[in-house]
Formats: C-alpha cells, sequence, structure tokens
C-alpha cells in the first residue's frame, strides 16, 4: 500500500516475473481440431442455461408470491436484494466451475472485452456467443414450462426500460454496469497480477460475483438490469413481447460499449500499453 | 481466459502434474478396520443433525413471526432470503468443518454422485447416507422438541409440492437444482484442478454453499427445495403427514437422477473420460 | 473426497508432517511478563467493544424504525436476517483483524473451549474473560449514550427468553448454538488441518462468522441468541431489568457446556485422543 | 491460537521473518515523474465514481420503490440491509480491483489513516484525495442525470444527522464507525501479517468490505453512514442542501479522527512502535 512497497509490487522490473501471453491471432483454426475447444462451448452453453433457470426462475417466484391482488403474506418474497443475490451468486458459482473450462464468460459482453484484448480469438468469440444465447433460450425456456401460469403474468424475466426512464438513462445504466463487470473480470484475470498471487484466478470468481450483485441493485428499477446480451436475448426470445423486443437493442449496444471502454480503460491507462509502445515516457520497458 | 494460457492450463501434457486417483473398489473392507472410517460416519450424522436443526429452526421460526393472524411485525421475519441463506450457509459452514473428516457430503445425493463416479466405495456410500438420515431425524426431532406450539402448525419445515405444480415441474426442479450442487462438488473437488491450485479444496465449500443458496431462491416456491434427500425424509418423518410422504419420492428420484447427470456430464463431457477410454479422438494421452 | 485420497489426507502417517503443540500448562507465568500478553487481552477488549457497540446498535435502530406505533416504513428495516448479518459479520471482521495479536476469542466460550482443550493456559483464559466482559459493557455503554431515547424502549439488545418458551428449551438452543460454534473454530484451527492447507488460519475466520450467523438466523426467535456470555452480560448490565437478570443464568451455563461438548467431541472422536492414549484400536500412533 | 504456537507466530524472533518498509518521506518528488503515480490517482477517481454512482443509485432507487404515497409494493425494495450490501459490496469490488494499482483506498478517511502511519507521502495523500472527491461528484451526478425525477425528492444519497439525534453522537458513530474500517485496513495491509501468510493482501479486500458493510447497517439510522469524506462531499455538492452543508463537517472531522486512532492504535498498541522505540519493557529488538 505504501510506496516503497509499490516499487516492488508495482513496476519497473528489469527481470519480468510474470509472463504476458501473446495476443491471440483472429483466427486460430488449430483449436478447432481441440476436443478441449467444443468441451469449453458446451461448458458455456450448460452454464448460462443453468444462470437463466435459476435467476428467472426466482424473479418469477418472487412475483408469484408477492402478488398484492392474491393476499399472499406480502414480506416474505426474496425482494430485489434476493434477485440480485441470485444473479451475482449464480455468477460466482458457474464462474467457479467454468473458469478451468472455458474461461467462464457466461455472457456475450464479457467475452467481447476479452476479444477486444486479443484474449480469445475471433471464432472462439463467436461460438462462445452463440452457445451463451441458445443456453439463455433454454433456460428461460425451462422457467416458462415450469411456471406456465405465473411466467406470462409476471413479466417473463425480460429486460425493459421501466416507466419514466429515457432510452439514454437506460442505455448508459447498461454502459456503466457493464463497465463495471468487464473491469472486474479483468483486473482478477490480469496475468501481472497473477505472478504475484498465484491464487488469485481461483478467488477471481467471488469478486466478479459480487460485481454482478452489486450492479443488479443499482439498476434493477432502471432497466431490471442486462449487462448480459445473453440474459436479455434469451429472456425476449421466450417471452416474445413487444416491448421486450422494441428495447432488445439496448442491451446489447450497451454492454457492448462498456465491455469496450473497460477493456480500453484497462489495456491503455492500468496497464499504459498505449504508453509502452510509444516508448515514449520513461526507459522502463514495462510501466 | 486466454487460448494460450489454456494450453498449458487446460490440457495436452505429456508429462501428468497431477494424480488421477484410481477409481475406487466397489468393496472394500479394509476400511471397516479404521477408526478413520468409523469417525467419518459419525461426522455425516453430527453434520446432518446441525444442518437440519439450523435450517427448520429458521423455517419454523420465521413463519411463527410473520403469521397474518398473530398482527405481528410482518417485516421482521426472515423471509425466503434468510432461509435461503440457511440452507446454503449451514452447508458452507458444516463442508468446510468435515471436508478432512469424511469428505463433507452431508447429504445423500452428493455421495450417490460420488459413488457413481467410483470415489467413495459402496460400503461407505451406504453407511454415510444412512447416517445422514438419521441425522437428519434427530436434528429435526430436536426442532419439534423446542418448538412445540409451533412445530405442526407451521409445516414442519417438510418437503411439498406447492400448489399448483404438478409432479413433473417438482420432480424437474429437484433434478436440476440437485444438478447444479453436484456439478459444483464435481468442479471444487476435481483432482486436476487441485494440481494446479494446491488450495482449491479449502475454498471448495464457498461455492458449495452458494450453490445451494442459488437453488433455495429459485424453488422454494416450487417444492420448498430438496436436493437433499436425507433433509426431506427427516422431515417428513418426524412431521408425518399424508401429503408429506406422498411426495416423497420426488425428494429422493430427483435428486438422484440430478446427481448422476452432474456426475456423468463432469465425466464424460468435461473430464471427457469417455473419449480417452476410446483412445479415438486424438493421440494425446490425457484430454 | 475418495478412500483413496484419504489415506493420504487423513491418517496413518509413520512419519507425521505436522506439529501437534503440547498442551499449554495452567499456569504460565512467564506470559505475564511479555507485552505480547497484555496487548492480546487488549486487543481482546476492543474487538469485543466492537462487537457489541455495532451489533446492539444495530438492533436498537432496526427496532425503532419499524415501531409500528410510529408509522414508519415498516419494511425499511434491517430484520432479522440484518440483525444475524450483523453478528456473524463483525465476528468474521474482528476475528480476521485479531486473530495474530489474540487468537481472536472475543467469546468467553470460546476461550472457555480452548482452555479445556489445553490450548491456552488458566491465566491467560480468565484474563481473556473479564476483558471480554468489560469491552461488552462498554460498547452496549456507548450505544445507550448515542441511542437515549430508544434504548430503554426497545430492549437495549439483552438476551431473555421469548415469551412461550421454557428455559429448558432456551437452554438447550444456547447449547446447540455454542455447540456449532466452537465446533467450527476448532475445525478450523486444527494443527492437523494447517498442516496441509497453511493457510487456513487466513481463511478461517469466514467460516466462524457464517457459523455465528446461521446460529442467529435460527434462534433469534426463541433466546434473542446469546452463544456469548460477554455478549449477554454486557448488555444485561446497562440494560439492567430483572427479566434479562433471571435469565442470564442460561446464557453463561448453556454456552459453557455447548463449549466443553464441542472440546470433547474434537478431542474424542474426531482426532481420537482418547483411543491414541490407550493405544488400543490399532498400533498407529496417530488415528 | 495456544500460547505455544504463538511464541512462533507473535513474537520474539531473533532474525526478522519479513521486512518492515522504511517510512515514506513526506515529500517524495521522484513519484512525480512516473506514469505508475498517475495511474495511481486515475484508478482512485474512477474507482471512487464507480462507488458513489452504484450506492446512491440503490438508496434512490430503493426510496422510489417504497413511497408510500406511491402505493407501491412496499416490501420489494432492497431496504437497509440491501443499501449496506451496496456500500460494503462495492468497496470489496474495488479494493480489490485497484488494490495492485493504488493500493484501494478509495476513501479520504483511509488515505489520511496510511500517511499518518507514514505508508504514503503527503503529496500522494493529497492528490488522492482530490481524485476522490472528485470522483464521488462525478458519480452522485451521474445518478442524478438518471434519476432526474427521484433525486431530490428521496434526498440525493446525502448524508444527514437523522432528527433526534445530537451532533455530538453523530461525530461520535462518525469516529467509531471510521475507526473500525481503518483498523481492519491495518490489520489486512500489515507486513508482520503478509510475511506469514503470503496472499494476505488478496484476501484483505473481502474484511475490508465487511467492516464497511456493518458499520451501514449500524449507523444508517443515525447519519446515514459516513466514514468517507469524498462520499459525504460529493453526494452534498450535487444534492446542495443547506442541512447537507450544515453537517457536512461532521463527515470530515469524524472519520479523520477515527482514522487518526485507528493508527494509533495499530502502531502503538498493536505493534507496539512507541515501547520499542523507547527501549525499555524488553530486550527482544522486535515485540
Amino acid at each position: 500500500m505504501g510506496k516503497d512497497v509499490e516499487v516492488v509490487e508495482q513496476g519497473e522490473f528489469s527481470t519480468k516475473d510474470y509472463h504476458d501471453p501473446p495476443p491471440t491471432p483472429f483466427f486460430y483454426m488449430d483449436e478447432l481440431t481441440k476436443w478441449s475447444f467444443y468441451r469449453a462451448v458446451i461448458a458455456e452453453f450448460i452454464a448460462t442455461l443453468l444462470f437463466l433457470y435459476i435467476t428467472v426462475l426466482t424473479v418469477i417466484g418472487y412475483k408469484s408470491q408477492t402478488d398484492l391482488n392474491l393476499k399472499l403474506d406480502q414480506c416474505g418474497g426474496v425482494g430485489i436484494l434476493g434477485i440480485a443475490w441470485a444473479f451475482g451468486g449464480m455468477i460466482f458459482v458457474l464462474v467457479y466451475c467454468t473458469a478451468g473450462i472455458s474461461g467462464g464468460h457466461i455472457n456475450p459482453a464479457v467475452t467481447f472485452g476479452l476479444f477486444l484484448a486479443r484474449k480469445v480469438s475471433l471464432i472462439r468469440a463467436l461460438l462462445y456467443m452463440v452457445a451463451q444465447c441458445l443456453g439463455a433460450i433454454c433456460g428461460v425456456g425451462l422457467v416458462k414450462a415450469f411456471q406456465k401460469s405465473y411466467y406470462v403474468r409476471y413479466g417473463g424475466g425480460a429486460n425493459e426500460l421501466a416507466e419514466g426512464y429515457s432510452k439514454g438513462t437506460g442505455l448508459g445504466a447498461e454502459i456503466i454496469g457493464t463497465f463495471v463487470l468487464v473491469y472486474t473480470v479483468f483486473s482478477a484475470t490480469d496475468p501481472k497480477r497473477s505472478a504475484r498471487d498465484s491464487h488469485v484466478p481461483v478467488l477471481a470468481p467471488l469478486p466478479i460475483g459480487f460485481a454482478v450483485f452489486m450492479v443488479h441493485l443499482a439498476t434493477i428499477p432502471i432497466t431490471g438490469t442486462g449487462i448480459n446480451p445473453a440474459r436479455s436475448f434469451g429472456a425476449a426470445v421466450i417471452y416474445n413481447k413487444e416491448k421486450a423486443w422494441d428495447d432488445q437493442w439496448i442491451f446489447w449496444v450497451g454492454p457492448f460499449i462498456g465491455a469496450a471502454i473497460a477493456a480500453a480503460y484497462h489495456q491503455y491507462i492500468l496497464r499504459a500499453a498505449a504508453l509502452k509502445a510509444l516508448g515514449s515516457f520513461r526507459s522502463s520497458s514495462r510501466n
């Protein structure tokens, strides 16, 4: 935390103590021949399916229990706090489970951010996104099958702009929310950090899950919180009402912009890749 | 998270850096002569007793505090969120405490999944299940003794299908819920993972507890959430009402199917044991 | 988790890989000459003061906000769930902060359990308990000073048996609750465990905090949850009403019995010290 | 936890096993020439911006959902428990993300405490505080922009003394609350502790976040909980009402006093720097 520690911790190494992996090529056909690649795609599909199944089921169950017209116990439901826990907690569990298999993205915005930072190839990024969207559709489909009577009545867990908020506000909320998530992902998986603390990749799922939890607490009243295009898309496909489709673009454009800003912030400010490239600011080869 | 890292992390080792233990024999009489075996059975009994005691007491306490007829403070109770925390948090604590003694199953479905994966012998699996069921009965019995006036009035913490849901839905909810739990257990205790991060077994209880927490948030409104046959059985024995017994099969068949699917998913897809056995997909001896 | 792993992990070492510290003598006058001893006593005092200050303030604040007569927002308060978090979360933070200074007891029942297991000397145990009780009194005193108008009206955070529960039930609830806590403390600080996972002592505060959280969720409706005689004593001294004093013995006898059972369970069953002493069960010198 | 362990763990080393960094000079102009310094200032700005954005948005969203006049679902809001989670959880996430870049202060009181302990230079402390205050203003500004209709109506997330509490009470609550936080920060980043457990700096964010969570649970009813002058200042600047400005001094004086006491407690009691300087108490060079 002090300056002296920092000299050791943060910089100015003449001999590097960590390995900065070279950027992943856009096309890396070799991976298509490996079982580990398809396994990763399957793991993303299953993880996104479970994510949507648990979270949308929590949303529908909560709304059915607190329906004012049914005169049930109005305070027994899990509330927005419980819903936020469902989203954050599931991301924690699923990132923990799939980190060693697929990297634990479970979110096209995260995949997009890591693609921009050249951590995954284009082909992997695209296949992950397809798997995530299909998984989300199946997950919400299961909820609809289980909750026939309540699913449509309670909004299907779809992301829509709440009354009284402009499209600009919704877009802004999605951009900043996704920035918080993707910034946390970058911080947790920084190879520089891993060199110092070899067990960080194991601890990373907890702050990533908490980032999702926090953003849900703050923006559920505005957009229902997307910050995950697969989640918004899957819910819209199964719910299939006009309003959900009209607002759908917000939940793709916002998260992708947020992820891009987070990738840029991490690469150009925190890791100072730009300055390093220019070779200007000082002679040290590493910021 | 990137491809290059993955080459190192996920596969294609010519020299293995971890030890895949050989499958446990079905009958392993030698363990019957060891104190550590009986100690493990005792630890499972005590842990399941404490699990049911704390969780069912939370359920009954919540219901007594929010009874509409008693005109008490209707918002003071812990709510479904608190009940879900009780189940998930106790699993976290108890898996942490017993992992080094018995493996920290505390759930016949977990024991069944690990038996299918040949991680425990048949005799150990059976004795664990008996210990878990007896522990659950004693735990709920304590709650009934402490809460005489409220226990029966508030449903005894028994798992029953809620009104308006079919048996198929309840079974499906139990299958997927147990899948989430047992999949997390397999991910957390994978020896391949442990080789990379030697402290994983210590961190494992937290995601396992969170998996239980998440499933309860989602499915309490449908079945009260079993995903643990000992928990459902213990509550049914003490509560002993027809409805709880009628639905009891759901809370055995569902979790066992879910655990079997999770074991298969982990062994045949994620670890690709099947492909390895066939020796087909590629020449590398490890997936 | 499997049997094979267990052979390595749990037993039958001919060469020990950990150091079982010799029992602490009852009187160890040497420690009275060391600053680290007094520093530990001070740390216990401050930690218990902060524990009571934060938790009782949360209790009073919650009750003042949800008073039905004041017609305030009745659902805005933190509820029993929030109160349980306050107790569990503070134990997590304070055990984390003081573990390296005093061992992080913050509870006479924990000190008593560790004394029975011969982990602390008699003189240290007594001074810790005095420091804990004084800290608790000061902590509740601060709350009374800050919350003059509400403190007495809302019961002063004192532990009392709720209406409708017998003394036996209250005592039982305190015994089992303290057993859960002290069992977790023993599991987390077992030197055998530490040998395997050298960072366990750092992770231990989280399950210990969760154990406290869980017990509060379950038994707040019965006794308000003591499981910490200093907490109950401090609140009774400042609140000073007859009922709180009449029930006070429950909150000393119960936790001490629970701690003793947990110490016995850990020493005689899980560590099998008794069997080892008898030298009977098998020839191996270590269970 | 026992005495014997303690001898090894806590003291009396003739050969030190850790490095106590020398005090940071007040003025350390060299750091002004390094990109890592400016990067740290930027990271503090962004982190405080995100902190205020998420937390104040949660506060406003909660109040808009539970407005009694709007006859909405009064139990759906996140409640004080959810607000406390938002503050604590964001500190956890942001300290995790920025610890390696700036030390993860995100709070002028933390910076002040670390400056008093000579862990950061004067120039770094001042620039951090300016960055934190600007970040807080921008964060609350974003909330106002997104929540135009609700922001002013629901108090703008500003810290004010609640009705019925004296200025002394508010000041006391802020002092003790900040003491809890800064004491946890010192405990978590103690180089002596780090020597024993090299991964502590990675685990530190969780107890720090929990400390913030706990203090909010306890003191939201009194002052809304500041314990972070940048948070109080940013909210006051954007809200800009007389009451918020009249009470503003409490949220600077209180946290700075609390941080100073925590620094003194850690340096003079727990680390016994004073005694060491005097060289009196015993001959060992390290307490």
